[in-house]
């Protein structure tokens, strides 16, 4: 590859990103033990360099580090911003694009040494300026809940409303009106039923399942409100 | 410095920068004609690379390039997204970290026969993936000016408030209720009177100038509800 600007092209260029799910109502985040230097053996964010032989953009470096570091496929992802600088890794000046990725509990590899789901409020320190990216992402995440579909990216294949309106509960913080909760899933036509399936019984009534009609699988659906 | 992983560390990083600004209440862009290849002499947003011995993070980068490349100073500044992959610069796999910059009209250099001020709707052709990243700015100034004090920063130093809704209506292209958007400017408590500073008169009542809270000069402010 030619360099035109040779000494000004030295920038290391990463991916690193901020994987978040859902435990028990409350969001936690992914980490992974670092292999190599520097901070080998230390908890950190999920990141690598680009591999401009292989990667058609950086998202699918973000894709790529997810499935090699994390052994985690079909996450929602997004770019989150890009972190820059001389002093966020020892290494010199550098460029971490931070994508924000949303995964259903039950979506995460459970047999990994090298993994761990830590709530966000006990994560502590992190290397890098990952601290920092964490903070970004949790604001992404919890300002764009209030008119978008993101959250439905925390459910599995299918769902009913009721448990839907608890995940933008949890990540809100806040209880939603379940008329007016309905009516925003109704604006954004972001649901189609399972055709037949229902879940549960007992007690209750049984409930429709739903599930992402597949324009919004890797989309934002936008309301023009918020919640 | 110290390539860890060499063969994947060769990515070209630049900053682009998408300068808007208002001209008779349009959107306008700041094009630049490129001194070099590739594409000498085409007009293109202001970008060049990052100067690791220079610049202390991409922004400065961003400022540094508006400066030397469009004569501009002062500018609010904001990232917008990254841009990458191996098509999008014939010289290779390639980061464009784009920001997006707002300035008052009056405040743009006039003599440089190397910069044009063109409307948004009249840009055409522009080389790179540039009219991609100047699509990504309009979306994003649009959507940030219903929530945010973001077109205050098309403002002078001083201004009176018809003058700030006729700013926010010519971006979000609707008539805005006079009372709520005074509502809105109050609640953000974004503004502060000019002390002593009136505007006009004639045949009307001479009307109050107002200038930004130097808060407010770097960050924006937000509104809890859309305007």
């Amino acid at each position: 590859m030619i360099q035109t600007e040779d000494k000004h092209a030295h920038v290391l260029v990463s991916v690193d990103v901020v994987v978040l799910t859902l435990v028990e109502r409350e969001l936690n985040v992914v980490l992974v033990q670092r292999a190599r230097a520097p901070f080998a053996g230390v908890w950190a964010l999920p990141g690598g360099y680009i591999h401009a032989d292989e990667d058609a953009d950086a998202k699918a470096s973000a894709a790529r580090v997810l499935r090699t570091k994390a052994g985690m496929e079909g996450a929602y992802l997004e770019q989150l911003a890009t972190f820059t600088g001389p002093a966020r890794d020892p290494r010199g000046w550098s460029v971490a694009i931070a994508y924000c990725a949303l995964i259903p509990l039950e979506s995460l590899p459970t047999q990994r040494a090298d993994l761990k789901v830590v709530p966000v409020h006990a994560v502590g320190q992190l290397p890098f300026d990952h601290a920092q990216i964490l903070q970004a992402a949790l604001a992404r995440v919890r300002s764009k809940s209030q008119y978008s579909s993101l959250p439905v990216h925390f459910c599995g294949d299918a769902f009913t409303l009721p448990q839907l309106q608890q995940v933008y509960e949890s990540i809100l913080g806040e209880s939603l009106n379940k008329v007016s909760f309905r009516r925003k899933m109704d604006e954004m036509q972001l649901l189609e039923p399972v055709p037949g399936a229902l879940q549960g019984g007992g007690a209750h009534r049984p409930a429709q399942l739903y599930r992402v009609r597949p324009a919004f699988r890797q989309e934002l659906a936008l309301s023009t409100r918020g919640l």
